[in-house]
């Protein structure tokens, strides 16, 4: 099953794709929570995707293109990313090789819809692309352990988790240089598990700029599993539905190329993860 | 005016303090929103406490003790930390004095209510206090001055920022050190800026552990004042209603200690800050 969030009535409603169509699922799941975090926790998510599948022919259909449609979770209770779990781009960036994950968080304000310009702040110029798997939450989720860990997440999306790199520089802390707002591109849809047999860690990410190639990696060069990445984050956290992990980028980032090479208003930035779909968000300048 | 939040009937509700009492502030405010961020927006903070303040006397008055407390702000959509704001703490980690503050984010599974038992996890015994001055904002918020700064503040509260200090240091991001489960305790209440006079910036902020003074200090000694946090993070963000702003803590804290003191369970954590009122927290190992 395949998740898009859009925007109807002023709130954010969670709907399932029926080939280019999208079916509210509150529509056909009786009381689901209109939250769409909750919604998540709701939908029981891994295991009843095949379920709900089935319910979706009772719902209304919306045709994709009429919907405007939102970060595919709009308001993540926690947006945390793995910074450097790609042993090439931590290499690019002369950084050494993590035995323990870097972890920061983004805000929801930092996000964009699918589609939706990522807008280069007006504060800086040095606004560059990171192809990422990210991590759909479902249930609930404390001490992990690698082997349990996938039972907790109700899908995979893309993000493009756009970096402001001098800000990211003028602390010890990469949090600044990660939070302008909709810096972030998030989607283009939550696929569920069923759909990705193959499992998160064997799926090609690649990033295009107008077209042309500037990432190509697996998820299995991850330093850092996705289980591994679970069950480090609840030896400390709970996790909840709706929260999404970010798990890091692989090289050929625009900052370490010579001449650098950063995003700007007119581009087209895509992230494509295979199996999961692609991500295309154009850039504007702040206004 | 002085606002808690309380738990009634399964969710979170926004009170304000009526004497050793608790009003809902929707029971007073027509149309208020439920959710208590957004009822921060709605009431108009901080221009109209003295107006809501008048209203508060047609309401229900619960007894404060009757209540289960949640944190002041429940579920912030973003808790955004400063570190190293005090120069004395700065030096007494070997860190130097910023120019630029240190930003991170905590999450609302980190945060504990008033009163709450603080919870030292299985992996640390490196449970660290940190008394910080917290903002909250009421107002939407991008691209302040120092000038306009204070305009989105609903209030202040006080915050316990518990740290797991070895956690802190697995890599270069303290994230991890500062996201463990309920290790950050919130409150006791939200103070309007009017309740506060002389401004954010001149007030004696303390912890004690089990009596003894740890911390002894004032928010004058911050090196990036209010504003001047307010004016930084908006340069990059949007601050919404609800978000709240950890802004450091002084010079005292456990770590540096010869020998280091960290919070064991038994021990009970107070957190105070003039005119706004002290934070007390029991701490407990995780079960």
């Amino acid at each position: 099953m395949r998740l898009v969030a859009f925007e109807q009535d002023g709130r954010a409603v969670l709907g399932a794709k029926v080939g280019n169509d999208v079916v509210a699922l509150e529509e056909v799941v009786p009381g689901l929570p209109q939250d769409v975090n909750l919604a998540l926790g709701a939908l029981g998510l891994p295991g009843s995707a095949a379920e709900l599948q089935a319910k979706l022919s009772g719902g209304t259909k919306r045709p994709l293109g009429s919907l405007k449609l939102l970060p595919v979770v709009p308001r993540p209770g926690k947006v945390i990313c793995i910074g450097l779990n790609y042993v090439e781009h931590a290499k690019e960036g002369n950084n050494p090789i993590p035995d323990y994950p870097a972890v920061f968080f983004r805000g929801a304000t930092s996000l964009a819809a699918p589609g939706e310009a990522l807008l280069r702040p007006k504060a800086s110029e040095k606004f560059d692309y990171e192809a990422e798997l990210v991590i759909v939450i479902g249930q609930r989720a404390r001490h992990l352990t690698e082997a349990n860990a996938l039972s907790c997440v109700a899908g995979y999306t893309c993000m493009n988790e756009g970096s402001i790199r001098d800000y990211q520089r003028k602390s010890t802390q990469w949090t600044m240089g990660k939070n302008f707002d909709r810096t972030g591109g998030l989607g283009p849809e939550i696929v569920t598990p069923d759909e990705i047999p193959q499992g998160p860690n064997a799926l090609r990410i690649t990033s295009r700029i107008n077209g042309q190639v500037m990432q190509d990696s697996n998820t299995s060069d991850m330093i850092f599993s996705v289980p591994r990445i679970l069950a480090i984050l609840t030896e400390a956290m709970t996790l909840e539905p709706g929260d999404i992990i970010a798990t890091g980028t692989p090289s050929g980032v625009g900052y370490p190329r010579k001449p650098p090479v950063f995003m700007k208003a007119g581009d087209t930035a895509e992230i494509e993860i295979e199996g999961i779909g692609i991500l295309s968000n154009p850039v504007q300048d702040e206004a």
